[in-house]
This record gives structure tokens, C-alpha cells and sequence, in this order.
């Protein structure tokens, strides 16, 4: 029999209890014996079917040699890093799908835990459910990674999907993304692109191996999207989708989050509702997608439970996650070159000025238009004399 | 520096080679020092870039301590299962792409493999270069697996994308296929499913946990397969794509390759040339995808280095990897329920008094129409009066 801990006992962490219940089969045919919740951290104790495993007192599992692993799901930083550091500190696995902190404190923890010889593992902090990290670090490491996007949040792949569908305006596909539960209720970190943001942050730590800063990648959402750039985008055989995405350049790597113009030909195009894909750019390898349920207490859980499983097995420690903390080499996006999609309150000669020849999406009062490749240095100078109503990179 | 032996110099081999040489850096950054290729056992010299290192005596490879583990890629069950075996007695991790020589021997190996404490690793077997095998036993560990199903080969693909796109027949598709080397010149394996039957026995193997035997797997290719049908499908909402699929059934479990209907929502129905993809259903996870290149020199040969460093690195065996060898419980895949679509020489009237109320596609002479869901034995005892044309599964 083996014991493990869960900290938090909100979507994520009930998941884990019902996954190392409801699968207990799976789970003990791989592992060659029983895996059992032994303990939970909760701050309020509350009625339900795991009222006697709970706790408010982390020293009940610190202290307790019997468990091997804790499966942190707090979620933020503070409580969450303190015990997560006492965990590997007492010599104990630690699984999460905490992307705050992994995002934020990941390389030192990767340290702390190779220091202690045990495993720090966060597969369900990307993608829920879906596997992603692992191929990434595991199944593609003979690969040079040349870069990494992808849908990385369910929710304002919802909205988009409606805005598409059914014509909504941003808010009201905002309402009813809330109404069924796909949104919260302050929708802050979902709609402005911060939590998509932490896991490009995550993917581009792993396929770069240089700690990538969150503060330094820039993260624009889908709040100021207009339904006009989404039916004119569409026209033109392009799909909007909010992209993480992460490039290995020259000398160095960038990093950053945007609502991007999608060729529909392209299979991420067509990923839809809550679903997220990743596509990862190996130069042997070329482009591999991974596609699936991107949140949800079930797929989310089982990550966690099979982060669990391998750190048992991983002996002592699994060798090939982790990454530089060196900033280094971190380079503004704007030094990439896309096509960028432009709608201006101006005429298509306004457009011809700036840029010289585009491909016009839409005269009608506004414009609406295409430019050449370029980096983002040259539309900030080229054009500055125009009146951007909407402004956005074009994926190759 | 780490030594390994390539068994076999042909189109995988040779990108063993350059993977190794090309992605050097990379590699060692992971793996703390560098990987070498010290011998390559050929049946015939030849000149080139690796003359030096060949070998036509496997001696050379299995006496010699140094060589910590070989990359077979000769093909076939023969000389690569007899060379696999003493690879492996003489205590050397052994990596392949062989899909035959798992699906036939693959619990043999297993079990070799781990009573001399070393790991025989097969990722590049099934997909090529897209992570699959890993993601199925160690990422989604924790779920039980319900269905696995996929494209698994590349080259009817490409045929069905081509007849699809520009109304091409089968045959001159298929010669299209042959010019582009998608094809072999003995192109059977490829069109009469058997090579994705081998695959589908992998997965099913990994995924149930019990050894599935490739002779009892129905493989039906697409050599039968009519323009028509394409086009008929496609008008109703489906592409026809070659599946490999395995179900878990009350008692037991399935497998079978056969062209199947796929309604266009579902992403698998947009895999297009030579792309491979495979979804598997978790029952925490719900439906995953992973998608890519399924076969090449690269993204093949990548994987099979990416299992090197997994065979280095996991110490000293990966243990989630095995099934039992015991066959029982494999049903016949007439037992599963689905739609089928039918195109017969007759009249609605013949199909109604077959199956009752159908969904008509076509009344031109002949008549295409679709079932209700029911068994495959239903099929057969309700369909004997027909004449059939056409026959296939509708995917759920």
C-alpha cells in the first residue's frame, strides 16, 4: 500500500480522490500495489465523503514518512510554494498542476527537489488531461524544439467559438461561457490572456531550457476582440484563435500570448468549444499536435495521478525535466516576422502609405487588409500614422 | 561518452545515424554526456559516411561491452527477432521501430527483456515520429483505456486524400503514391491494412493489458474501395478514412482495421496526407489526439533515439511497459454495434425490407443508405438477401 497527501480540496484535488478511487485497478496493476489518499490539507473542514482524511495542519503530512508523494492542488503562490518547498524538503515527491507556480517558482523547486532526490512533476499544469510535457521532454528529446503553440485555455476558446457560431458579441459569449461554468466569475486570468500566458511561460521553459520570466512575456486576451475582425477573418478563410506561442530565434527565444489570424487549413484552426491543442515543432520530428479536454476536474486529475504513479516508479528521479534559471536570451516578440492583419478607420490608401502593397480583406468605410511578412517593429513604425481599430499577427 | 549499435542501415537506420550526429547537442545536454554510434551490422558494405562503422557480423555488436544499447531497424521477424533476443541476453537495452516484430513477439521481448533487467522500447513502432505509446502507458496511466482508434498509415491516407481531392481512382492514386515514394513498389502491406493492423495489436496490447494476437485481427484495406462511395460520403457529411480500432468490450476487448464513415466534425476526419493520428479514449480523460507525420527517415529515426536515452536513463527498467500473454477475451468485431453504410444494386424497398428504416444517400440504380446502429452478426444475417457493393462502418 502506498500513501499520498493532497493539498486543496477544490476541483483538482476531489479529482485526484475520485481518479485514485474509481481507477484503483489501472492503478495497482501498473504500480504492483494499492495507492491510497492517506491525508488531505484543507483550511475549512467541511462534510462529505472525505471528512475523516482531512486536515488543517501541514505537519500532519510533513512529519508523516508513511507518504511519499503530495499532490498539491492550492493553486497561487503563497501556501502553495511554502508547502510545496517543505514537501521536497522532507523528502517527499511532489505532483501539481499549479501553472502560477510552476510558471513563477518551477526552476527552483526542480532544483530543491534534485537536491532531495525526489520528483517534482507538473504534467497537468499544461493541457488538463491531455499529455503534453511529458512527449515534450520524454518522446521528443532528440529533437532541437523550434517552437511551440497552441489553444491553452478552454474558456476563451468557448467564447471564440460562440462569437464564430452564433455571431455573440464578446460579452454576451462571455455571460454564457459563465453561466455554464467554463468561465468564473471574475474571468480576468482566462479572458486577458494571463493564464494561457503561464503555461507558454512552462512549454517554453521545457522546450528552451532558459527560465522564461512571466512578467517579461506579453499577454493580450480576447477582451477587446470584435466580431467584425472574427466574420471579416472567417471571409478570408481564417480562423481567430488565442495563441501561446513560444520561438527558438537566432540567438535566443521569445515568448508571448495573442489572438492570432489562422490559415483554416491548418488543423488547429478547427479545435473548438473548451478543447485546447498544442502543437510542438521539432526540427526531426516537424510539427506534432496534441489535442484533448483542456481543464475539467476528471482529465486535470488524472495527470496529476499519473505524475503520481511515475514518480513512484521514476527511480530515484526522473533526470530530464528541468531548465536553466539563466534569463538570458529572452527577446521581445516584436522581433519576430508574421503577416499582420490590420482593420484601420482609414482608406486602402492609407494602407498602401503605411505598408505599400497589402491584400484588402474589406473596403467599407473602414478597411480591412493583410500585410507582407514583417516584424513587429516595422508595424510599430510603419504604422503609426494610421488609426488601428484592430490589430493582429497572422500564423505562417 | 555512451556507445550504441544500429542493427540494419535502410531508411530508419540511416536517420539513427544522422538523428545522433545532427541533434548531438541536444542529446547530450539531456543525457550528461554524449551518444555515439559505434557499429552498424549491414548484410552488404556499401560506401558512405558510416563505411567505417559497419559491421556484417552481429558478433561484433553482442560481444563487445561497450555497446549499452542497439537500435534494430533491420524489419521483418527473422534475423531482427533472433538478433533482438541475443541483443538482449547479453544484458543490451534493445529499440525499434519493427510494428511486426511487436505485434508478433513483442510479450516475449517484454519478458526478456525484463528477466535480464534492461528495457526493450518500441515508441517509433506506431505514429513515427508522434509520441503515442509513452503518452498511453505513462500519462494516461492513471485512466482505464476504453477505445483506441487511428490512421495509422500514412500511405492509404494520402491515396484517399488524393481520390477525394481530385476524383483520382484508386488505382491511379495509388500510382501517384508510388511516383511520390509514399508507396512501395509491393504496396500490399500498406493497402490491405496490414501494417495498420500491426499497429492496432500494439495499442491494443498496451492499452487492455493482454496480448492480441495480429492473426485473429480482421485488416481490411482500401484496394476495394470505390470513388463513389468517397463521394457519396462526403455529400452526407463524412470522409472515408482507413481505421485501425480497438474497443474495450463487457467481457473482453476487440481489434480490426477496416475503412470506416467519419463525420466531418470530428478533427480525425481533417487528417489529410500522409498525416497519421491516433485517439485514445480514457475514461478520466475523455478523447485525446495526437497527430503528425507517421512515418520518414526523421521523425521515425527521433523516436527511436528519443527510447535510447529513455532506455539510458530509466534505471534500470521502465516498468509500466508489458501485457499479459494470455489471448483470451478477444472477440470477434462483429460483436460491436455501430451505423453501417451500404451502397447495394437494388431499390430503398430491397433496403427496407433488410433493416427497416434506413437514411437514404443515394437512389441512382443503386441505392447508398445508412443503418440504425447494430452488431456486425446483425449485418450478416439481415444483409444476405442484398446485393452489396459497398459495406462500412459509420464511426460514432
Amino acid at each position: 500500500m502506498i500513501q499520498i497527501a493532497i493539498m486543496g480540496l477544490g476541483t483538482v484535488g476531489t479529482g485526484v480522490a475520485r481518479v485514485v478511487a474509481e481507477n484503483s485497478r489501472q492503478i495497482e496493476r501498473k504500480l504492483g500495489e494499492p495507492l491510497q489518499v492517506k491525508t488531505i490539507l484543507v483550511r475549512h473542514f467541511k462534510d462529505g465523503p472525505y471528512r475523516q482524511l482531512m486536515t488543517d495542519d501541514f505537519k500532519k503530512i510533513e512529519e508523516d514518512d508513511s507518504i511519499r508523494v503530495v499532490v498539491e492542488t492550492i493553486g497561487g503562490v503563497g501556501a502553495a510554494y511554502e508547502y510545496t518547498k517543505r514537501a521536497l524538503m522532507a523528502g517527499k515527491h511532489v505532483v501539481t498542476a499549479n501553472k502560477q507556480l510552476v510558471a513563477e517558482k518551477g526552476c527552483e523547486l526542480l532544483a530543491l527537489a534534485k537536491k532531495k532526490n525526489v520528483n517534482y512533476l507538473f504534467e497537468a499544469s499544461v493541457g488538463g488531461g491531455i499529455p503534453v510535457l511529458h512527449p515534450l521532454t520524454q518522446c521528443m528529446a532528440a529533437n532541437r524544439i523550434d517552437e511551440v503553440y497552441g489553444i491553452l485555455n478552454g474558456t476563451t476558446n468557448y467564447i471564440l467559438t460562440r462569437m464564430v457560431r452564433t455571431g455573440a458579441f464578446f460579452a454576451d459569449a462571455l455571460r454564457e461561457a459563465q453561466a455554464k461554468g467554463y468561465a468564473e466569475a471574475d474571468p480576468t486570468a482566462d479572458i486577458e490572456g494571463i493564464d494561457a500566458g503561464r503555461k507558454i511561460c512552462i512549454l517554453a521553459d521545457l522546450a528552451f531550457g532558459h527560465q522564461v520570466d512571466p512578467d517579461k512575456v506579453p499577454m493580450e486576451g480576447i477582451s477587446k476582440l470584435s466580431l467584425r475582425d472574427v466574420k471579416l477573418a472567417e471571409r478570408a478563410g481564417y480562423r481567430i484563435k488565442l495563441l501561446g506561442r513560444a520561438v527558438r530565434l537566432p540567438g535566443g527565444r521569445t515568448a508571448y500570448v495573442a489572438p492570432h489570424l489562422i490559415p483554416e487549413d491548418n488543423p488547429i484552426a478547427g479545435v473548438e468549444d473548451v478543447f485546447n491543442a498544442v502543437v510542438i515543432r521539432g526540427n526531426a520530428t516537424g510539427d506534432v499536435m496534441f489535442y484533448g479536454k483542456g481543464a475539467g476536474e476528471m482529465p486535470t486529475a488524472s495527470a496529476c495521478v499519473a505524475d503520481v504513479m511515475e514518480a513512484l516508479q521514476a527511480s530515484p528521479r526522473r533526470e530530464e525535466i528541468g531548465w536553466s534559471p539563466d534569463t538570458d536570451g529572452f527577446e521581445d516578440p516584436a522581433e519576430l516576422h508574421t503577416r499582420y492583419y490590420f482593420r484601420i478607420e482609414g482608406s486602402l490608401a492609407d494602407a498602401a502609405m503605411s505598408f505599400g502593397q497589402v491584400e484588402v480583406l474589406s473596403e467599407d468605410g473602414e478597411t480591412a487588409f493583410l500585410t507582407d511578412r514583417i516584424s513587429g517593429l516595422e508595424v510599430q513604425q510603419q504604422a503609426k500614422n494610421l488609426k488601428i481599430l484592430a490589430c493582429m499577427r497572422v500564423l505562417p
